[in-house]
Protein backbone atom coordinates (compact mmCIF):
# COMPACT_ATOMS: atom_id res chain seq x y z
CA UNK A 1 0.00 0.00 0.00
CA UNK A 2 2.97 2.26 0.47
CA UNK A 3 3.49 2.44 -3.05
CA UNK A 4 -0.07 3.38 -3.75
CA UNK A 5 -0.16 6.14 -1.51
CA UNK A 6 2.82 7.50 -2.38
CA UNK A 7 1.48 7.60 -6.00
CA UNK A 8 -1.43 9.98 -4.44
CA UNK A 9 1.61 12.23 -2.57
CA UNK A 10 2.86 12.26 -6.35
CA UNK A 11 -0.51 13.15 -7.94
CA UNK A 12 -0.38 16.17 -5.27
CA UNK A 13 2.64 17.50 -6.13
CA UNK A 14 2.00 17.52 -10.12
CA UNK A 15 -0.85 20.09 -9.24
CA UNK A 16 2.04 22.39 -7.59
CA UNK A 17 4.31 21.60 -10.73
CA UNK A 18 1.19 23.04 -12.60
CA UNK A 19 1.19 25.95 -11.20
CA UNK A 20 5.08 26.41 -11.33
CA UNK A 21 5.57 26.02 -7.27
CA UNK A 22 8.30 23.52 -6.50
CA UNK A 23 6.18 20.14 -6.49
CA UNK A 24 6.22 18.70 -3.05
CA UNK A 25 2.55 16.85 -2.54
CA UNK A 26 1.67 14.89 0.80
CA UNK A 27 -1.40 12.69 1.78
CA UNK A 28 -2.52 11.21 5.13
CA UNK A 29 -3.79 8.32 5.43
CA UNK A 30 -5.88 6.86 8.34
CA UNK A 31 -7.31 3.25 8.03
CA UNK A 32 -5.91 2.79 4.60
CA UNK A 33 -8.17 5.78 3.42
CA UNK A 34 -7.09 9.19 2.88
CA UNK A 35 -8.07 11.83 5.55
CA UNK A 36 -6.08 14.82 3.93
CA UNK A 37 -4.86 16.10 1.24
CA UNK A 38 -2.03 19.34 0.16
CA UNK A 39 0.61 20.63 -2.39
CA UNK A 40 2.87 23.16 -2.32
CA UNK A 41 0.79 26.38 -2.76
CA UNK A 42 3.44 29.09 -1.62
CA UNK A 43 4.57 30.95 -4.30
CA UNK A 44 1.03 31.03 -5.39
CA UNK A 45 -0.86 32.18 -2.29
CA UNK A 46 2.06 34.10 -1.16
CA UNK A 47 2.38 32.56 2.30
CA UNK A 48 5.51 30.96 3.58
CA UNK A 49 3.51 28.61 5.56
CA UNK A 50 1.57 26.73 2.88
CA UNK A 51 3.54 24.03 2.27
CA UNK A 52 2.12 20.72 1.25
CA UNK A 53 2.89 19.54 4.41
CA UNK A 54 1.30 21.74 6.67
CA UNK A 55 -1.89 22.11 4.31
CA UNK A 56 -2.17 18.36 4.33
CA UNK A 57 -2.02 17.71 8.41
CA UNK A 58 -4.90 20.88 8.18
CA UNK A 59 -7.10 19.22 6.13
CA UNK A 60 -6.81 15.94 8.04
CA UNK A 61 -7.37 17.35 10.94
CA UNK A 62 -11.08 19.27 9.67
CA UNK A 63 -11.57 16.33 8.34
CA UNK A 64 -11.10 14.27 11.65
CA UNK A 65 -12.74 16.74 13.95
CA UNK A 66 -9.36 17.35 15.93
CA UNK A 67 -5.76 18.58 16.27
CA UNK A 68 -4.36 14.82 16.87
CA UNK A 69 -4.24 12.60 14.44
CA UNK A 70 -3.20 8.98 16.16
CA UNK A 71 -2.99 6.59 13.46
CA UNK A 72 -2.25 8.80 10.97
CA UNK A 73 0.60 7.98 8.28
CA UNK A 74 1.82 10.99 6.28
CA UNK A 75 2.84 10.16 2.40
CA UNK A 76 5.33 13.07 1.31
CA UNK A 77 7.12 13.19 -1.98
CA UNK A 78 10.00 15.14 -0.31
CA UNK A 79 11.58 15.10 3.26
CA UNK A 80 9.87 17.46 5.38
CA UNK A 81 11.31 21.04 6.63
CA UNK A 82 11.38 22.31 10.77
CA UNK A 83 8.46 23.47 10.13
CA UNK A 84 6.61 20.63 8.71
CA UNK A 85 8.59 17.92 11.06
CA UNK A 86 7.52 20.41 14.06
CA UNK A 87 3.88 20.16 13.00
CA UNK A 88 3.92 16.63 12.33
CA UNK A 89 5.08 16.11 15.96
CA UNK A 90 2.33 18.98 16.97
CA UNK A 91 0.21 16.74 15.18
CA UNK A 92 0.79 12.88 16.52
CA UNK A 93 1.43 11.89 13.39
CA UNK A 94 2.31 8.30 13.65
CA UNK A 95 3.97 7.44 10.67
CA UNK A 96 6.01 9.23 8.10
CA UNK A 97 7.14 7.95 4.25
CA UNK A 98 9.44 10.28 2.46
CA UNK A 99 9.62 10.00 -1.31
CA UNK A 100 13.51 11.37 -1.52
CA UNK A 101 15.55 13.20 1.05
CA UNK A 102 16.46 16.89 1.40
CA UNK A 103 19.96 17.14 2.22
CA UNK A 104 20.10 21.54 2.28
CA UNK A 105 16.39 21.57 4.85
CA UNK A 106 15.41 18.14 5.66
CA UNK A 107 14.10 17.93 8.95
CA UNK A 108 13.84 14.25 9.62
CA UNK A 109 16.88 12.82 9.45
CA UNK A 110 19.07 14.89 7.30
CA UNK A 111 20.09 17.83 8.83
CA UNK A 112 18.66 17.40 12.03
CA UNK A 113 15.81 15.07 13.10
CA UNK A 114 12.60 16.71 15.05
CA UNK A 115 10.44 13.57 14.06
CA UNK A 116 12.61 11.18 16.21
CA UNK A 117 13.94 13.95 19.34
CA UNK A 118 13.73 11.72 22.60
CA UNK A 119 12.99 15.36 24.50
CA UNK A 120 9.72 15.81 22.56
CA UNK A 121 6.59 14.41 23.41
CA UNK A 122 6.24 12.27 20.37
CA UNK A 123 8.32 10.51 18.68
CA UNK A 124 7.27 8.92 14.66
CA UNK A 125 8.47 5.93 12.66
CA UNK A 126 10.29 7.29 9.57
CA UNK A 127 10.89 5.77 6.32
CA UNK A 128 12.19 6.65 3.32
CA UNK A 129 12.81 5.77 -0.51
CA UNK A 130 9.06 4.99 -1.54
CA UNK A 131 9.30 5.96 -5.35
CA UNK A 132 12.15 7.94 -4.38
CA UNK A 133 13.54 8.06 -7.76
CA UNK A 134 10.02 9.31 -9.26
CA UNK A 135 10.13 12.12 -6.35
CA UNK A 136 14.06 13.32 -7.03
CA UNK A 137 12.93 13.07 -10.79
CA UNK A 138 10.53 15.19 -10.87
CA UNK A 139 11.74 18.00 -8.64
CA UNK A 140 15.17 17.65 -11.17
CA UNK A 141 12.83 18.21 -14.29
CA UNK A 142 11.21 21.25 -12.60
CA UNK A 143 14.49 23.64 -11.47
CA UNK A 144 16.21 22.12 -14.92
CA UNK A 145 13.26 23.54 -16.66
CA UNK A 146 13.32 26.58 -14.26
CA UNK A 147 16.66 27.33 -15.22
CA UNK A 148 15.83 27.63 -18.83
CA UNK A 149 13.50 30.34 -17.86
CA UNK A 150 16.25 32.28 -15.44
CA UNK A 151 13.26 35.28 -15.00
CA UNK A 152 11.49 32.74 -12.45
CA UNK A 153 13.50 33.22 -8.90
CA UNK A 154 12.90 30.10 -6.55
CA UNK A 155 14.94 30.22 -3.05
CA UNK B 1 9.74 50.02 22.01
CA UNK B 2 10.50 46.21 22.95
CA UNK B 3 8.41 46.42 25.64
CA UNK B 4 5.88 47.82 23.70
CA UNK B 5 5.13 45.56 21.41
CA UNK B 6 5.48 42.88 23.53
CA UNK B 7 2.72 43.98 25.44
CA UNK B 8 0.87 44.04 22.59
CA UNK B 9 1.59 39.80 22.12
CA UNK B 10 0.44 39.88 25.44
CA UNK B 11 -2.90 41.57 24.68
CA UNK B 12 -2.73 38.45 21.81
CA UNK B 13 -2.71 36.31 24.44
CA UNK B 14 -5.14 37.12 26.79
CA UNK B 15 -7.55 36.41 23.53
CA UNK B 16 -6.03 33.09 23.81
CA UNK B 17 -6.99 33.09 27.46
CA UNK B 18 -10.49 34.25 27.31
CA UNK B 19 -11.36 31.10 24.89
CA UNK B 20 -9.73 28.85 27.83
CA UNK B 21 -6.59 28.53 25.08
CA UNK B 22 -3.19 28.17 26.45
CA UNK B 23 -2.49 32.09 26.73
CA UNK B 24 0.39 32.67 23.87
CA UNK B 25 0.38 35.65 21.26
CA UNK B 26 2.77 37.02 18.91
CA UNK B 27 2.91 40.07 16.87
CA UNK B 28 4.92 40.77 14.00
CA UNK B 29 6.45 44.53 13.46
CA UNK B 30 8.35 46.45 10.59
CA UNK B 31 9.36 49.95 10.92
CA UNK B 32 7.75 49.99 13.90
CA UNK B 33 4.34 49.43 12.85
CA UNK B 34 2.52 46.03 13.43
CA UNK B 35 2.32 43.97 10.21
CA UNK B 36 0.56 40.83 11.48
CA UNK B 37 -1.33 39.10 15.35
CA UNK B 38 -1.90 35.81 16.16
CA UNK B 39 -3.24 34.13 19.32
CA UNK B 40 -3.53 30.27 19.98
CA UNK B 41 -6.38 28.80 18.47
CA UNK B 42 -5.26 25.10 18.22
CA UNK B 43 -8.11 23.75 20.64
CA UNK B 44 -10.90 26.06 19.82
CA UNK B 45 -10.72 25.56 15.41
CA UNK B 46 -9.46 21.99 16.54
CA UNK B 47 -5.81 22.25 14.26
CA UNK B 48 -2.59 21.37 15.05
CA UNK B 49 -0.95 24.48 13.38
CA UNK B 50 -2.65 27.61 14.55
CA UNK B 51 -0.30 28.34 17.07
CA UNK B 52 0.39 32.17 17.61
CA UNK B 53 3.03 32.67 15.95
CA UNK B 54 1.88 30.55 12.35
CA UNK B 55 -1.18 32.81 12.78
CA UNK B 56 0.60 36.01 12.99
CA UNK B 57 3.04 34.99 10.31
CA UNK B 58 -0.01 34.13 8.12
CA UNK B 59 -1.42 38.10 8.82
CA UNK B 60 1.61 39.13 7.81
CA UNK B 61 2.58 37.42 4.66
CA UNK B 62 -0.93 38.50 3.85
CA UNK B 63 -0.79 42.23 4.87
CA UNK B 64 2.95 42.54 3.13
CA UNK B 65 2.32 40.60 0.20
CA UNK B 66 4.89 38.37 -0.69
CA UNK B 67 6.31 35.08 1.82
CA UNK B 68 9.41 36.61 2.88
CA UNK B 69 9.23 39.09 5.39
CA UNK B 70 12.50 40.56 5.67
CA UNK B 71 13.23 43.68 8.01
CA UNK B 72 10.58 42.15 10.19
CA UNK B 73 10.38 41.06 14.38
CA UNK B 74 8.65 38.83 16.07
CA UNK B 75 7.66 39.43 19.64
CA UNK B 76 6.20 36.43 21.26
CA UNK B 77 4.87 35.66 24.80
CA UNK B 78 6.73 32.41 24.58
CA UNK B 79 9.29 30.30 23.17
CA UNK B 80 8.34 29.51 19.44
CA UNK B 81 8.25 24.88 19.37
CA UNK B 82 10.13 23.28 16.49
CA UNK B 83 6.85 24.09 13.68
CA UNK B 84 6.72 27.65 14.84
CA UNK B 85 10.79 27.90 14.72
CA UNK B 86 11.03 26.36 11.23
CA UNK B 87 8.23 29.15 9.91
CA UNK B 88 10.38 32.29 11.09
CA UNK B 89 13.28 30.67 9.30
CA UNK B 90 11.17 29.99 6.07
CA UNK B 91 9.44 33.33 6.07
CA UNK B 92 12.99 35.13 6.57
CA UNK B 93 11.76 37.38 9.77
CA UNK B 94 14.98 39.48 10.82
CA UNK B 95 14.45 39.26 15.06
CA UNK B 96 12.99 37.52 17.20
CA UNK B 97 12.17 38.36 20.61
CA UNK B 98 10.83 36.12 23.57
CA UNK B 99 8.90 36.71 26.78
CA UNK B 100 9.88 33.48 28.74
CA UNK B 101 11.18 30.27 27.70
CA UNK B 102 9.52 27.27 26.93
CA UNK B 103 11.80 24.52 28.74
CA UNK B 104 9.76 21.98 27.33
CA UNK B 105 9.28 22.07 23.40
CA UNK B 106 11.25 25.70 22.99
CA UNK B 107 13.49 25.47 19.65
CA UNK B 108 14.98 28.85 19.43
CA UNK B 109 17.63 28.02 22.74
CA UNK B 110 16.26 25.88 24.71
CA UNK B 111 15.58 22.04 23.94
CA UNK B 112 17.53 22.81 20.35
CA UNK B 113 17.87 26.18 18.24
CA UNK B 114 16.32 26.23 14.65
CA UNK B 115 16.55 29.97 14.54
CA UNK B 116 20.22 29.92 14.76
CA UNK B 117 21.36 27.27 13.01
CA UNK B 118 24.11 27.39 10.55
CA UNK B 119 23.54 24.86 7.92
CA UNK B 120 19.77 26.69 7.46
CA UNK B 121 19.78 29.10 4.77
CA UNK B 122 18.97 31.62 7.43
CA UNK B 123 19.39 32.83 10.76
CA UNK B 124 17.39 34.64 13.09
CA UNK B 125 18.58 37.34 16.25
CA UNK B 126 16.93 36.23 19.51
CA UNK B 127 16.66 38.05 22.77
CA UNK B 128 14.80 36.52 25.94
CA UNK B 129 13.37 37.96 28.50
CA UNK B 130 11.35 41.15 27.69
CA UNK B 131 8.59 41.45 30.10
CA UNK B 132 9.29 37.48 30.89
CA UNK B 133 7.69 37.85 34.79
CA UNK B 134 4.43 39.26 32.97
CA UNK B 135 4.50 36.24 30.56
CA UNK B 136 5.23 33.67 32.58
CA UNK B 137 2.89 34.53 35.12
CA UNK B 138 0.26 34.54 33.12
CA UNK B 139 0.59 30.81 31.93
CA UNK B 140 1.22 29.71 35.28
CA UNK B 141 -1.81 31.36 36.47
CA UNK B 142 -4.01 29.94 33.31
CA UNK B 143 -2.90 26.24 34.28
CA UNK B 144 -3.36 26.75 38.06
CA UNK B 145 -7.03 27.41 37.24
CA UNK B 146 -7.06 24.63 34.70
CA UNK B 147 -5.94 22.22 37.78
CA UNK B 148 -8.63 23.40 39.81
CA UNK B 149 -10.92 22.04 36.57
CA UNK B 150 -9.82 18.98 36.04
CA UNK B 151 -12.71 18.14 33.62
CA UNK B 152 -10.57 20.45 30.88
CA UNK B 153 -7.03 17.66 29.68
CA UNK B 154 -4.03 20.03 27.65
CA UNK B 155 -1.42 18.15 26.27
Amino acid sequence: MDNYFMKEAICEALKAYELKEIPIGAVIVKNEEIVGRGYNLKETLKDATLHAEILAIKDACKNLGGWRLPGCTMYVTLEPCAMCAGALVNARVERLVIGTRDHKTGACGSILNIVQMQNLNHQITVEFGILGDECSNMLKRFFSELRKNKNIKYR
